[in-house]
């Protein structure tokens, strides 16, 4: 079957139209500060719709047939790539960051709600690009969810299936008239959510401004501050504790949340997943609130606020800072550096490998000890009582031994381009599991900068990579994906 | 079954009578050079044989049914660490190595043939205890021979039954009656070469004591030199390029050099395994060769041997060193590091992943994204021209997830006790890879030594599972193992 490139310039049109409406949203904002730049923006947004529209009605009622899986996979990445590139016009037009692999890197690391940025003085940019920044993430998050929900377990990824068979108002054999039911109700949570930890900021002490752009890129796990200091500059514990449940609430599958909302806790606590992740954030806060009481001189409190907040920033690949946690202990940089490798639950904005992806591998390996002794026996692994079937495993490994082949293939490119081994790695492992902050010479209390333009298409391309779950971008790599079928 | 526990008495006695027969051969060595050390040799050994005898003979003819598939397992890893317990009796008689642990870790490294060493002066210890030394390394590549041909495949660990169907006198249905000729063959090859190396290397320069110290040391892919520096002492051309062609020797699967020297050639050229090994080697060795002579003054020859050296005594697990690797250019620590997750041929004396693992793991990857067009398509990984069943794929992808877990859980433990990020991983790659040298404090130009007690009993622990290809020795950690069956 030929790819229908006539329904994939509709659907990136349509994509183009939503976006320059984000952008006219950042107006008001510019003219609400008496900003010069709100004119760049009106640009950006203008010229962003017309392309959009152009290529939406141009190709509208052309479609014959429908999409095919793989119009599927080519949709989801170009609708990635196509979103990121007019998504920097906010930021060239108004000459706030002018050169455009900067841009793109900025831009790309919105979409994925990565958070790495190449920003080195936050506090001097306009109010007005500052809020299409933070919004890049909030439509990455949105994007996710409905890539999750509708796409993802399409096209077969990794084990996703698991998660919407989970999805309410889905039924195996009724899921695709019902999928957009879905995603709108997580679309409400999503919205919701924002509304709810903007108005605790705000009660916190923090602007209106402030309160807005942290809800929205706590939400969508992406940690772009308006702070060049991040979170650190925001001192006050209640602020902190706020922006902890909510990191924690946004890297929660958005259907137990949904659950949770409708009463039905139950179905919360019995969700495996859930248990892992939990269990995973607390167990190691009390490891790494020990260790940071101990080597410095912190209160207990003051331990336990910086620790867990940074493993829920880490695990939840939000990438907000409170403070320096590569300076604690060599422990603990080992700790947060695997903890880049985890990720939290599907359906939740979060990027990385999911918790769900390492409880299967887990079990498996304990079973797979089993099976040496009866190599007969039929032991599959069981989540939430059920056996997953041992088509989902092999894929669920096979994506783990990708995402450490192009983790590999990552830290290679970047140290050859004369990084030390440390910033190689802990730029590659952070920019792939959609983080943040690294280790090395990018770790919590430095930037992208002053890395070099190839550099930052690497990373870029990385982040794009773990966004999209790898195999939906690898697949176009393939010779096989572009013949006849 | 029971565990028969008889049966496994009188196989240890047998193995540590020949322990003791390889100590009482290091008394002509110590006696030649007049060191007042023979008589802790003379008494490690008849220590040694006595128990053996006793466990042997004592428990003979009482074993009934033979063995299981479980007291296989227990076998195995009891018998290494029962060799290496005993093994310290002429470190610590002597009083060479007084302390236990240190003993410990330096025999265990030697029977893992992983080369890692605690040793701060070699050159001040007396000939004998070295010979000894370097002995548990030939000892250890022995075992390692036997238990890939006849125990591994037999367990059904990892893969490892691909090797045996094509290793010489094996036919899948006449599997047992023909395994001791197999390993009869290939020690006999392990014994030639041993033999050649020597003659070569004292040709090259080397008094015989060197030489036969090295060449033992190289065939078992150990990399314990007599000397502090390591093969830098050793500045001749000539001797470095015979210990390369050697370790590579020692790193390619025994069979094939069996039907190498039987003029199979094609056999040979035929194989895989060895394709991608020499690929590997010979391809990184351009690249690195190439960025030495860019970043150094070396001459074309004086870059590409050292490159090649330490490539090829990396990816063969040997541990010999040059130069020091880590201070060349942070691509190459990279890539040196990377080469730790390798390892040779199945079927060699080399450690670590191995060569076939990884083949199966990139063209199952390439695979895993056809399969995802065509869910339906039933795609096998094919090696040799031969389709490998999904059960192996699946079974080897598990092996990999856990040597990446157990990576983890080792660089977590060693951070914990308080060594930096790079020691960690590099200690644990390097011991957990049957290698030797790591980065950061354990690079090539240090030791072990610094290590806490606690810290090497931990990494014995890691060269004892990767030796023993992990499954063998976690397998007896599951409750599952010790209830009835």
């Amino acid at each position: 079957m030929k790819l229908n490139f006539k329904a994939i310039f509709s659907i990136l049109g349509l994509l183009l139209l939503l976006n320059g409406g984000f952008m006219l949203l950042c107006l008001p904002v510019s003219l609400y500060y008496h900003e010069e730049h709100w004119i760049s923006l009106l640009y950006a947004g203008l010229i962003t719709i017309l392309i959009g529209a152009a290529s939406h009605f141009l190709t509208k009622g052309k479609t014959s047939g429908g999409l095919s899986k793989r119009d599927g996979y080519l949709v989801v990445t170009l609708g990635w790539l196509c979103m990121s590139f007019f998504g920097t016009l906010p930021y060239v037009i108004s000459g706030e960051i002018p050169d455009f692999s900067n841009a793109f890197f900025e831009t790309l690391s919105g979409y994925t709600t990565t958070g790495a940025s190449i920003l080195n003085d936050i506090e001097s940019m306009s109010k007005g690009v500052l809020m299409w920044r933070s919004l890049t993430q909030w439509i990455g998050g949105m994007g996710i969810i409905v890539l999750t929900v509708a796409i993802l377990p399409l096209l077969g990824i990794g084990g996703m299936q698991l998660f919407v068979a989970e999805a309410p108002g889905v039924t195996p054999d009724k899921l695709k008239p019902r999928i957009t039911d879905t995603a709108k109700r997580l679309w409400l949570i999503y919205l919701g959510l924002t509304l709810v930890e903007a108005g605790l900021l705000k009660y916190g002490g923090m602007s209106y401004f402030d309160a807005i752009n942290h809800s929205l890129t706590t939400m969508a796990t992406g940690g772009f501050s308006t702070k060049q200091a991040s979170i650190a500059y925001f001192t006050s514990p209640f602020i902190q504790y706020v922006i902890i449940v909510f990191m924690f609430l946004a890297g929660t599958n958005f259907t137990l949340t949904y659950f949770g909302l409708h009463g039905q806790l139950k179905k919360v606590l019995d969700n495996e997943e859930f248990k892992y992740y939990l269990g995973f954030t607390l167990g190691f806060t009390v490891l790494v609130a020990s260790v940071v009481y101990m080597v410095s001189d912190s209160s207990v409190e003051v331990a336990f606020r910086n620790s867990l907040f940074q493993l829920v920033s880490i695990i939840t690949t939000t990438g907000f800072v409170t403070a320096d946690y590569t300076s604690w202990a060599p422990l603990l940089t080992v700790i947060f550096f695997m903890f880049m490798f985890i990720g939290a639950s599907t359906g939740s904005t979060a990027g990385g490998v999911k918790v769900v992806r390492h409880v299967i591998l887990l079990k498996n390996s304990i079973l797979e000890l089993r099976r040496q002794i009866h190599p007969n026996a039929v032991l599959p692994v069981r989540l939430n009582k059920l056996a997953v079937s041992s088509d989902i495993t092999f894929n669920i490994m096979a994506f783990m031994i990708i995402y450490f082949m192009v983790f590999a293939l990552g830290a290679t490119i970047i140290s050859a381009l004369g990084y030390d081994f440390n910033t190689s790695i802990g730029a590659v492992a952070t920019c792939l599991g959609n983080i943040g902050p690294g280790i090395g010479k990018v770790g919590p209390m430095d930037n992208f900068a002053f890395i070099s333009a190839p550099g930052k298409w690497v990373l870029s391309m990385l982040m794009l990579l773990g966004r999209l779950e790898l195999f939906t971008v690898l697949i176009l790599f393939t010779p096989y994906f572009w013949t006849k079928h």
